[in-house]
């Protein structure tokens, strides 16, 4: 098993974990949290590796994340009564996938289409589909609408490792630079409610008013 | 016309015809109907042939699929309004429409990617996109989130086929197996209620008293 | 660059722009600026791309249209707060991106899959999906379950440009048929309110009451 593959488990085994987190708050059924997990944890990889040209995707090629995303779906649904705030553990779960997911969505783009940019996007995409899919079928409020430091996150993750690699950094190395470079933003955003001032001027009014 | 293309061919037309009734319950013009009724028609056999790497999709290769769709979309038009309960039609057509689907889905998957786990997920994900879309687009609550059983009834279909058709049984009785499978599912719980017990231990918080 | 280059530049740039409209109406921060204008800019065009078999998907062969939509998320944030009424600039934006989308996706479609009912989905789909996408993600009341015309603007423009195309007209006349159809229908919705009759019989109850 390589760097890449193991980061690549790692981000479907704890975005399955957020997600059959959201199936528990939203006291869903068994079979209601290994569907979200399934969701989470792969929805991210399916959309890169289709944007890329890479069907049949992952999943179905190496069927075995599926097997990961049930497992991790049952453990869950088991244990998840013994946490004192699921949805704590759901962010900071989320956190660590989105770190793992933003260097692998950003390698396999660059290997695939040698442009950095598309790496970047990649990367970024990979990063947040799942926990977007997450949210909207669960019903929670977006991770992307909540005011602390996210998409920024998984971007830095990204440029932390196409930089890495284009000035000739090792795999490994350029790995550990993205995820720890997305994990400690992402952290810090949680921890210590970091965010980049939003747009203040006025906010917008409801269409009715407007038109 | 063989069998699959058959149950093909049935399911995007009861799905076409729940996306009308949705399209009909908020009162849209009939472009609307036409747009819910394709976009639940074809959604779930959409995403299959995306991951299976089957692009063109199947409605690009056979565009009569499309024409099924704005078919029914009309017909809903002009008789919705004789329907006592829109809304329970909608739940019992699309039964049928996700019991067809579910079948369909796990047999390509297993046609393509000869995993009986890929199967499984290509014909609940199948059964289920249509419906999300539709709950999605036209703002109604998602199936998925509702008590009763719906996404089990779908995994009933597809194991039910893929099992029958592990031990060996034609083409014919595997999928009339899983059909009646997901069916009987599906119809229990919108009949009699049947829902697994839901995670109990207690609801989610809002995310703004957790942080 | 050649007409359906610069077409879809123009449309990935005004959809980017409405994306950041929305954003700076949500008060999100600058990275949630570039982030809905990108997914609202590509949202449509990769759809196309990945039915049609065209994968990997535009942005991927040519990142410059990620440029693009950064470059356009910048503008916006620095310009937005001068905006009168920014939603309204952001439908007749929309309204622009849509036109020259209808026709994007319409001449793809029928140059891939040489059929015109592809073509007239592939136009729509392509037209709508980014608005969609945008309103999503942005918790705006979609664009598709508003009362006046917008689907049915998008088809008008695919269905102008694919009969000028069958009886023989050259490709610019084609698509400035497609466009100014497209716009004009759209346009006199937003300017004077046009709507088909809706479905009107009776408003569809809470799923509760019916059950």
């Amino acid at each position: 098993m390589t760097l890449l593959d193991a980061l690549d488990y790692a981000g479907v085994a704890v975005f399955a974990a957020t997600g059959a987190l959201a199936a528990s708050r939203k006291q869903l059924d068994i079979i209601g949290f290994v569907f979200l997990a399934a969701v989470t944890g792969t929805g991210g990889g399916t959309l890169r590796d289709l944007v890329l040209g890479q069907a049949p995707v992952f999943w179905v090629s190496r069927p075995v994340y599926l097997v990961v995303c049930v497992g991790v779906a049952l453990v869950v649904f088991v244990t998840a009564h013994l946490v004192e705030s699921r949805y704590r553990l759901l962010l900071w779960l989320d956190a660590v996938g989105m770190a793992a997911y933003s260097v692998m969505g950003a390698a396999k783009g660059l290997a695939i289409s040698g442009s950095p940019v598309v790496a970047l996007v990649t990367g970024m995409m990979t990063a947040c589909l799942g926990g977007i899919l997450r949210d909207l079928l669960s019903g929670e409020p977006s991770v992307l609408l909540r005011p602390e430091i996210y998409v920024s996150a998984a971007l830095s993750g990204a440029g932390g490792f196409v930089a890495a690699t284009l000035i000739g950094a090792p795999l490994v190395a350029a790995s550990a630079i993205g995820v720890a470079l997305a994990f400690i933003v992402r952290g810090g955003a949680i921890r210590y409610g970091w965010a980049f001032s939003p747009y203040r001027p006025r906010p917008g009014r409801p269409p009715e008013d407007v038109m």
